[in-house]
């Protein structure tokens, strides 16, 4: 299997540089003071879509050739990066194609009819989006754009750290959220290459722990009817992430949903921004306290923003 | 009366340079095909307390002398202008005695708290602030910091429009909110000396429009008993705060609490970033097309991000 390296990473970044926000990178005196910790938050929640999936579906789509291009994207998502993967399409002028469950949550379903993304729908089972998706590109000879299991994808995510890394010298740690493991394994790859003394720290829900338990038992334990208020790690590791992470990773910590939402709240009252709990996954375990941070400084990717303001879990 | 100019604006921003933070300009794409316009958002909600407030209250704390600082300051306010104070007097060293109403919110309460101010408690009515703040100004020595209507405050605010000017040029306008007037009055005094050219417009919600009745009518109309849910806008305007608004302003634009909360919500969801309800005041003048800024650059200053996350006007 072919891993990214940190050229395909480097290459990346110039692909999206004209189409991707250079996204700040904030600071907190409070937080910092409550944590102990020096705290460096890459805001990804001010992403293109609101969140860096945008990166990955933007060099994936970039990187067609104009003929693959001209057929159209497609993939099976309801979430951010069926967003991402609609505007990187828009950008480039061809189609995008998302198969999504009939049962989507309308916000989804409008935020990807609002970057032109057009939407076939299926019945709620993986079996039926796949095999939706499957058919769709028979037909239109579209190219499949997997949400993480993909080598451009991965490339892409990889850049936010490059950013972290190149405005924040002398980090001891940097913590990402893991769910399919698409952030993370551009992260590692970009650390290793970079700045190979800082450790990466992956921070995942303790209701969708397939990351953590595929680490500890050294092979891929899907979960099975995961259940988080972090929607967006609900996804299992795939064959590509999973081999990345394997190699690089220095550990995955878990984290209770009443600590991602204490998390959560604290960034939008103390930081002014919104964040979505996936991205508060990561402030979560330094809150818990389970592992040592104090005195640290720690790069942290708030990786989206996209919550539905209607049903906010504190509510 | 005299009127703060501009090399008082410049003296401010030195005097608080180092304590303030720069506060960063944001874009959204989004935003601008929304409204047709350009707009650049000053985002004082990431200012220390998470208001522009801050400006004001700490040039009035760092221009006291050594003797009358160690008095203290005092002034009557449960909105971020206590917390301002208590924070700008903590920085320095001294203490700040804040009255604040015996049914201020908890929330309000728990702010002064956390910034190191000392609350004295007074019955609910305008005459019981004043008697009590008197009682303690008598006792203590310390000097009372009317959060606008004086000339070191004013001086402060006017910072927030001088970086941002500085950093966005050729505006065509600037949208400030008005209450009592402190941020705008600064706001003109720093745009009539540094870029006549740009108009500077206030907005001001309907349920406590006494500015625009004010300068309307050519004397100050106080506002009795205001409601909107813009909470930080109820003041009204004072002697100085018209004197200056009256002499430079070029237009006040009313907007309703319906479209204040729908500009809110737009800044939320698009920006990924909180502001109360008085700083979406300035985007709803814009979305309200009352008047035509299509095709204009305007910069806004969001004044603010302090609101309770179990109180949203939406829910």
């Amino acid at each position: 299997m072919e891993i990214p390296n940190f050229n395909n990473i480097l290459e990346a970044a110039e692909r999206i540089a004209p189409f991707i926000h250079r996204t700040p990178v904030m600071t907190s005196k409070t937080i910092n003071e409550i944590t102990g910790c020096q705290l460096y938050f890459k805001c990804e929640n001010f992403q293109r879509v609101g969140a860096f999936k945008f990166r990955g579906a933007c060099n994936a789509v970039s990187s067609l050739s104009d003929y693959k291009a001209k057929k159209g994207v497609a993939t099976h998502s309801s979430g951010n990066h069926a967003q991402a993967l609609s505007l990187a399409a828009k950008i480039r002028g061809i189609p995008a194609t998302i198969v999504m469950p009939l049962n989507s949550a309308k916000v989804k379903k409008d935020a990807v009819k609002g970057y032109g993304g057009k939407i076939i729908y299926c019945q709620p089972t993986l079996e039926a989006r796949e095999s939706t998706l499957e058919a769709i590109i028979h037909e239109t000879g579209s190219t499949f754009i997997h949400p993480y299991n993909n080598f451009k994808v991965i490339s892409g995510q990889g850049t936010a750290a490059l950013e972290l890394i190149r405005e924040i010298p002398d980090l001891d740690y940097i913590i990402t959220p893991v769910g399919g493991g698409g952030l993370l394994s551009g992260t590692l790859i970009t650390v290793s290459s970079v700045a190979p003394n800082i450790k990466v720290i992956a921070a995942e829900p303790e209701g969708a722990d397939d990351a953590y338990r595929s680490i500890q038992e050294g092979r891929i334990i899907p979960s099975i009817s995961p259940k988080t208020i972090a929607d967006g790690l609900l996804t299992s590791l795939s064959d590509l992430t999973y081999e990345i992470i394997r190699k690089y990773i220095d550990r995955i910590i878990t984290v209770s949903d009443t600590t991602i939402i204490k998390a959560m709240r604290l960034i939008w009252e103390r930081m002014k921004i919104i964040v979505e709990p996936s991205a508060a996954v990561t402030l979560g375990i330094i809150l818990d306290k389970k592992f040592d941070f104090t005195g640290k400084r720690i790069g942290i990717i708030l990786s989206g923003g996209n919550i539905d303001l209607d049903a906010l879990p504190w509510i």
